[in-house]
């Protein structure tokens, strides 16, 4: 121990952040050949797609991998964005920790300044081979380029060779050259899944891909539309962190601590800070640069009981629940699922002041395999995540329902259920909180999986009633087979007895199952659309009721609608039906036009004015069908704060409508000896 | 548009790296509050145990918790350790990126610079307070403290006090203090777990924790001997990185190839050099510095190529079999399992040039339970893991296995199996690729991932031996059985029936049994182990075999041992057994000292000179008994190359000794219509 604390201290130095990642490369997500690839394109492509949208420009996105040597490849990513000048060109592709849009409370897909620096990095660690960049903007007459190593030690880009350039019929845009080791697979988690994902849910996206045998894929945009412009903005106040909320105040430019909250914080009106300061015993007047430590604790707390309004939404641009539904048939391949479930997109929440939201879609059944865990698509602001499925918190938020409930198969009712789905969930933030630099996977942020849990539940539930309506239908089914064989034959036994002609049957049978059947025919022929509703009244007599649906109001054919509806509100449509006699079926039809085969799944089928345990292949209306003003999927809304009110409210009532089979038995039984005995 | 690439670029900013880890501090490991409170113990503890072993002092750590406020918790942590000079005191505490174990070659547990100053950035950010630290070296009269917070923007200390100050009775050492929000919670996940997993794996550590309701728990040391000091290497060749290698060749001051390749990598001899250089087809006295890319590209081809002693030991210090099986005790807390699996510590291999080094261990069944996955312990250079089991490569490797072959349950023979069992794994290295700076988990590497595979199989392995020879057991007992039972029941009556007295049996039993039967019987008395290995010979003649079994060498009582061994080498003993009559029983035992209770659990037997199928209870001596020289459970490492040959060779051969059932019952059968008819 001879001075063995100033030998330590003699080792003591600084890490250079290059250092510090080129030997823990895995972190950025080089951790094998094959992710590496996969990470090179999408931190390419992704700065891509911010800087188009940054400058709303529709992204044309070109990326071609070719093998150079044996388990190198060279990728290219050109663009059409704004180009970047010239000046920060070297920065850009040669620094970690440089960025644009760390410090911007604003949802992107690059906001750490690592990514394409960290692909320069792998590139020059794994092949000793430079980046090569060409970039031009609007307003310069020529494009320039680099050719640029990082050096590691100090973290700068060492620029080996600059100049102008003619770059032929090209107005602006950036072209990105690395060569990097790695291995190119198909398939799952390959370079050409992470494409087609992106083109998913970023359908204003063209993205032409040569791949390394030569092939070309072309990726075309299926909409012109750029996602809204997004609004940078202030931090919302709840979950701000004490020592960043003083160090906030430290800096503030305002006097008073009421102007602070009001002008620095969002969703904080006068009213709202003056509640504030009264709740935290602390002076409106106080200057925000001389808060204490404990005043600064109290008025975080008192955040914390104070009602402030949800995040403002236009920092944020969600999927949405057509691209969602689109997405995920894409996702199928062929296969045909038995039902889409409704898609859930939540209103934003907050966590540590920056604002989400949530959105999940689930499909079922059908051709899906039946005996594997559920597949599970994971997006954040835009962007797939292929890898670090099992740390991510949507991971742990799926795993935390029980899928019992909603008819999937779970052991012990927790863990990633097994049976025939798919479920997406997209989480779009300001700050996307990733377990690493590789942006893999989502932390297990309380917050944020909380609100996860609560839209999967939506959108379970909806499965379940679906599930459920099937199941009784089946069941009512079975029972409808039995009445409609075996009392003819016993009506026609008991007339051949007795010699006289076989009864009418239809009020027997009525009477039997007691019931307003309603199902429903969906069909899909020259590209539209061909519903119809059939209601069957097998009640004794005469039944009025309202039918009502959910239809895409921009692709309905207001023509082909039959009969007229008695109210259209947005996707909303109500017949209220005057009476249809017993006995006796009525019709209802309509046809929409413009959408995809399989953009349309169930037809939502809710009734009113009529006692529901009478009704059998449609839910009874939700209480706030009219509340919604939006026009939209009102139903896709009708969530409470936490989503949990409907974890009970679904049970086995299938019994409940009509009889069960022993009651049913027994009345045929007595049904035929009534039959039998009125012809004595 | 207008000039939109100008307002891009005027965004553009470097980050400062403390600035990043601020807005995501969860990659830090401080996600949520309970992580966070354990995040910030084990920061600190981990520093105090390098700093300590480093400097060769068996480490006494307090650890104390309190609760100041609701919500936010001081943490003291104080060491024995060599202390740290006074100038670089503000450095290590409040500056990200900062150390001096980055640069090593060694096994440590911090490698990154940036754990403890990430705990005083996040006390900071969380509660607004200062760190406090006070430390001294045993060349120093008087202690330093200093109070400190990090300036984020310049990823800098701001020492807001410091001073000299008497620290009465510390000779030397360190003792850090901050406050950071968070929760406590006891159980799974919680700071003593991970006090109490650490002190498993370092028995030479003292801890004292004063939980937050004030109570005391004491950790003691369970062993005086530090873990063998590492000595720092250089970069094994295999898997370097191509611009790894051609950096160290340009700052190279050899001046030829053959001299960089010896003096610069571990392993490479001038053989080995030479002989990388022919295959490679680069002259042996190219100068490194002007080695070309394509030159250093052969060279790395001919690196994989050419065969390369493993990595040195001397980096590593894996925990080892002993403390491997106490470890695993600890965590059953009171359960008792059925068996414990010989612990597998596998020789070193190398992943992108750094040695690391693999352990498991395995216990199964007793009292463990049943219907729940299996337990999985992690370990990375001594450090238990307690978050992120999802995406670390041992869960990985654990669900690659196919583990129902090895007697657990699992789905489609992938993912982490089900039953009762918990499976140990530690991974030592110069540097452990973990997935952030968490350090929550180990990346996905493929050689780590394969060489747990291996690890796991072989000890499995040995885990399916004994359940095979327990299920073998029980079938011939149930012969054993129905044979004592029935045949002197049969006997008894034909020969009442005849009016003749019961003949001798013996002989008859053992024509039917035909085997040699073998058990064991270990007792725990008085601090001492005795144990009994008895064979039964239910053969028609006498019978010759050898006995071996594997028992520490240094805990066995010479003295006790009876009869005395034929041979002893190092943990293998050997009895040649010279013959034991038809229908009698022969007695082996022997006594062991200072071992802890559940130290030993099953003896493993092994028997030669005998056709293994007559024996039952005992698997023939594999093949190298012979062959390894260390002395140690050479069993263990009979291994080879990729443990993969003993997937398939135990079959259900539980019928090859003897009869099976039907034989049995039908020669049971003939026997007593002879032993009725001899007596007619």
């Amino acid at each position: 121990m001879t001075n063995i604390a100033e030998k330590l201290a003699a080792q003591q130095k600084e890490i250079s952040i290059a250092e510090f990642f080129e030997k823990n490369k895995q972190i950025l997500g080089f951790d094998s050949p094959t992710k590496a690839l996969i990470t090179a394109v999408k931190e390419g492509v992704d700065n891509s797609l911010d800087a188009c949208e940054e400058a709303r420009i529709l992204p044309d996105i070109y990326v071609e991998i070719t093998e150079t040597t044996r388990g190198e490849f060279k990728i290219i990513i050109e663009d059409n964005g704004p180009g970047i000048v010239k000046r920060q060109i070297a920065n850009v592709f040669g620094r970690l920790l440089y960025g644009s849009r760390f410090h911007a409370i604003r949802q992107s897909r690059g906001q750490q300044g690592i990514g394409i620096s960290a692909v320069v990095m792998y590139g020059q660690l794994t092949t000793g081979k430079a980046a090569f960049v060409i970039s031009k903007t609007a307003h310069q007459e020529v494009a320039h380029y680099a050719k640029l190593l990082i050096n590691i030690k100090r973290n700068r880009p060492d620029i080996l060779e600059e100049d102008f350039k003619v770059w032929e019929g090209k107005e602006h845009g950036t072209r990105f050259e690395i060569t990097v080791s790695g291995r190119y697979v198909a398939g799952k988690q390959s370079v050409l899944e992470y494409l087609r994902a992106t083109a998913i849910v970023n359908p204003h996206v063209n993205i032409t891909f040569k791949d390394p045998t030569g092939g070309i894929i072309n990726l075309h945009r299926v909409s012109e539309d750029l996602p809204k412009e997004t609004i940078e903005a202030k931090p919302h106040p709840e979950g701000i962190e004490l020592g960043q909320f003083m160090n906030m105040g430290k800096a503030s430019q305002h006097r008073k601590l009421t102007a602070f909250l009001v002008n620095e914080f969002s969703r904080v009106s006068p009213r709202v800070a003056k509640e504030i300061c009264n709740k935290a015993g602390v002076p409106e007047s106080r200057s925000p640069k001389r808060m204490s430590l404990e005043e600064g604790r109290a008025i975080q707390k008192a955040i914390a009981q104070v009602k402030i309004m949800a995040p403002k939404t236009d920092c944020l641009t969600p999927i949405g629940e057509v691209l969602i539904r689109k997405g995920m048939r894409n996702v199928l391949e062929g296969l045909k699922p038995g039902y889409y479930s409704p898609p859930v997109t939540r209103e934003p929440k907050v966590y540590s002041g920056h604002p989400f939201q949530v959105e999940v879609g689930i499909v079922y059944g059908g051709q899906l395999p039946r005996d594997q865990p559920v597949e599970i698509l994971r997006f954040g602001n835009r962007v797939p995540l292929l890898y670090q499925q099992g740390s991510d918190v949507i991971t742990k938020a799926i795993a935390g329902v029980d899928w019992r409930r909603y008819g999937l198969e779970q052991r012990g009712g927790k863990g990633i259920p097994y049976g025939p789905a798919i479920i997406m969930v997209h989480v779009a933030s300001t700050q996307i909180p990733f377990t690493s630099e590789a942006k893999d996977a989502i932390a297990n942020m309380t917050p944020i999986r909380e609100e996860i849990e609560r839209a999967l539940r939506l959108c379970a539930r909806k499965l379940k009633t679906h599930l459920g309506k099937k199941a009784k239908r089946a069941k009512t089914q079975e029972k409808f087979d039995i009445v409609q064989i075996l009392i003819p034959e016993i009506a026609e036994k008991a007339a051949s007895i007795v010699g006289k002609p076989v009864p009418k049957l239809g009020k027997t049978v009525t009477s039997i199952m007691n019931v307003i059947w309603i199902d429903d025919k969906l069909e899909y022929d020259k590209k539209r659309h061909k519903g119809e509703i059939h209601i069957y009244n097998y009640m004794a007599v005469k039944r009025k009721l309202n039918v009502h649906t959910i239809l895409p109001a921009n692709s309905l054919d207001k023509k082909k609608i039959n009969p007229e509806p008695s109210e259209i509100k947005g996707d909303k449509i109500t017949w209220k039906l005057k009476g249809i006699p017993s006995t006796e079926m009525f019709t209802i039809s309509f046809e929409l036009t413009g959408l995809d085969k399989n953009e349309l799944g169930d037809i939502e089928i809710y009734i009113s004015d009529i006692n529901p345990t009478h009704v059998i292949g449609a839910e009874p209306l939700p209480g706030d069908w009219d509340l919604d003003e939006r026009g939209q999927h009102s139903l896709l809304a009708f969530d409470d704060a936490n989503g949990e009110e409907y974890e009970d409210d679904i049970e086995d009532d299938d019994d409940e409508n009509g009889m069960d089979y022993d009651e049913a038995t027994e009345m045929i039984e007595d049904e035929a000896t009534e039959v039998i005995s009125n012809e004595e």
